[in-house]
């Protein structure tokens, strides 16, 4: 009774539901209006009297509003869930906790796989170019909704991150704090031709028709190529080589390329499970999301943070090559010149990117003890300008 | 008159052929014997009366035996022309230089893409599974037709360094010294999990049809997008920002999943023109090939170098995130261990893994310097066993 483990866990938030906000529409960074939207989201704790408590957690590429617990009937423990319930690093016995998936994904959100109602189709390609901001934009209706004036921190890692900095610069009122993990100001050319690479590779095959694929067979091939190199970068040299070193696999013919080694197996395996879970049309649109995005719009960016007064506190992992720790210093650094109060931590791991998601005890330890100054030190002094 | 002026460079070894040598067959690491084998080489410089001035140099994945000079009629100075010529790193004033072409290719040598002489149709898949080592048996025959006894130096950069490895253990008697660079003893999971996303590649396109693509449409975009990402880890984090940093593509649309970033436009651009040179099938074949290498056998390698005599001159460069510098300081101190004398350089480059074909200088003035005591040193007490 797997299932049964999970829920009677002492610390797990236990069985939530997803719940889904639909709005009108919102302006667009490269458009017109556009809506409806509708935003999947899932709430963990209570909110309490004075509406101070409110956690936004974001997600990454490929991940989704289920951050915490776990489905009705469904062994399916959120992605994020070693840090969040009782006790843990986003402590719901204090905090209410939103996660919010976001536009242009796939996961119950708006985007290029939603029924687009002037046509009652999919929309596909006819889906319109978004940004990060615009999934800012789209989180921030669901926060005014929730009646929530001001967060008590925004928190999230890769392009989470970048949604962290987006809500910094567009909403600064609404925000005491902020915890940007494992991201970039911008991406450089090498995170771009790792993203460029993905697209190309599902706009190779033939079954991706344009984007028009609905209802017919997916481009199975090239998006688990697209995903597999994912994974390459998620993980680093170094956990590779705990993880698989040269091990060959079981059974594994010696040739026909085949699988031979573990490492190649784990891939495939990946690869084709991103298939099932995954909407090639969202990977692109939001892998350009991610490629496009610069927080500094193309000034230094402290400068576009003049005037900005939040605390920070600003997480890298030593492994992570993917967005290496440079591209937090610049992040640390541009804070430190604009006034913002921040914290730098590079968290000495070996797991890669994919740190953000495992070093659950290094993270807990930083993000209690950080949440736990601020949100103290509103209690006491009833401030929100601290 | 672009051409003229190449053809009159001073230190140009002018206009060369690529010449072909057939034999009977060799003994397959995997198999059994397989031939006939033609190999395609070059060679740059006049052998000596001693013939104790030949240098064999290996070449990369996707290289030929056109390392220097230009072919009658056209420009295309080989692979390693700032390297091969009069006055240069492999003088051609002093030595005779041979560029071998590997089994298993697709640029005049037998690989999947020649005629199998049993059903005068392309191998496709029906060619045997090879290893470096077999490359090396193959090469081997032609130092043998060419009537070397013992060349002066064997050297590689990234594949040709494993041919150089696997040299020194096969045929150690049959040379005096040995150029490995930027390469391993063998392929880490992180190493073989990109060459493993590539042949995905191939495989996912529908044109690849089990390797039975010749004379129909070639699997163009499988094998671009393998290439696309071989480029980016040849390259590195810094080299791209220096290239390419965000900028954007002229004309670019806004939209759509163009090339909107001069990095993108750049990958596709040697991506497609990749597919114009090389064969799909050999990707695949060879990349198995490195990947399957593994200079050490599974023993400690400085174990397997048990008695072998040379001289090493060791490269490796420091943005080289594909072959980094532990992997060359791996072979080193195995050499040490083992008790061949080897001298190692980092070459303090930003070029990534693509620096063993562009830090032209520094190499030059390392190579020079380690030849010359060799050759020096044999010319002057006439002994083999130095």
């Amino acid at each position: 009774m797997k299932n049964e483990k999970i829920l009677t866990r002492e610390d797990s938030v236990g069985i939530v539901e997803t719940k889904y906000f639909t709005f009108d529409n919102i302006a667009l960074e490269h458009g017109d209006k556009f809506g409806p939207i509708t935003l999947a989201y899932e709430i963990y704790g209570e909110l309490n009297k004075e509406k101070s408590n409110a956690i936004l957690i974001l997600h990454a590429l490929s991940g989704d509003a289920h951050a915490a617990g776990v489905h009705e009937g469904k062994n399916n423990p959120g992605w994020w869930d070693s840090m969040i319930g009782s006790t843990k690093a986003f402590d719901t016995d204090k905090y209410f906790v939103i996660c919010s998936n976001v536009l242009g994904g796939c996961k119950g959100s708006t985007g290029p796989s939603s029924l687009n109602p002037k046509t009652s189709n999919p929309y596909a390609l006819d889906f319109p170019q978004i940004s990060i901001n615009d999934m800012v934009d789209a989180q921030k209706r669901l926060i005014d909704y929730l009646g929530i004036e001001k967060l008590l921190t925004v928190v999230g890692g890769s392009m989470g991150g970048m949604q962290v900095l987006s809500w910094l610069i567009k909403y600064p009122e609404r925000i005491r704090s902020i915890i940007p993990i494992a991201t970039a100001v911008k991406h450089s050319p090498q995170q771009i031709a790792f993203n460029e690479v993905g697209r190309q590779a599902i706009m190779a095959d033939p079954n991706w028709k344009s984007g028009n694929y609905y209802g017919a067979a997916l481009p199975a091939k090239g998006l688990a190529v697209a995903r597999m190199i994912g994974h390459i970068t998620y993980m680093s040299d170094v956990s590779m080589a705990e993880k698989f070193g040269r091990a060959k696999k079981n059974g594994a013919q010696p040739f026909k390329f085949t699988a031979d080694f573990e490492v190649e197996g784990y891939l495939r395996y990946r690869g084709d499970n991103f298939v099932k879970r995954f909407d090639a049309n969202s990977y692109l649109y939001i892998t350009k999301a991610l490629d496009n995005f610069d927080a500094s719009g193309g000034r230094p960016f402290h400068e576009v943070l003049e005037g900005i007064r939040t605390k920070a506190l600003v997480i890298a992992f030593k492994s992570d090559w993917l967005y290496p720790a440079y591209q937090a210093k610049e992040i640390v650094k541009a804070f430190k010149l604009s006034g913002i109060e921040a914290s730098y931590c590079e968290i000495d791991s070996t797991y890669g990117h994919d740190a953000f998601l495992l070093e659950i005890e290094e993270e807990t330890h930083l993000i209690k003890h950080f949440l736990k100054k601020i949100f103290y030190k509103y209690e006491v002094t009833g401030d929100y300008q601290i």
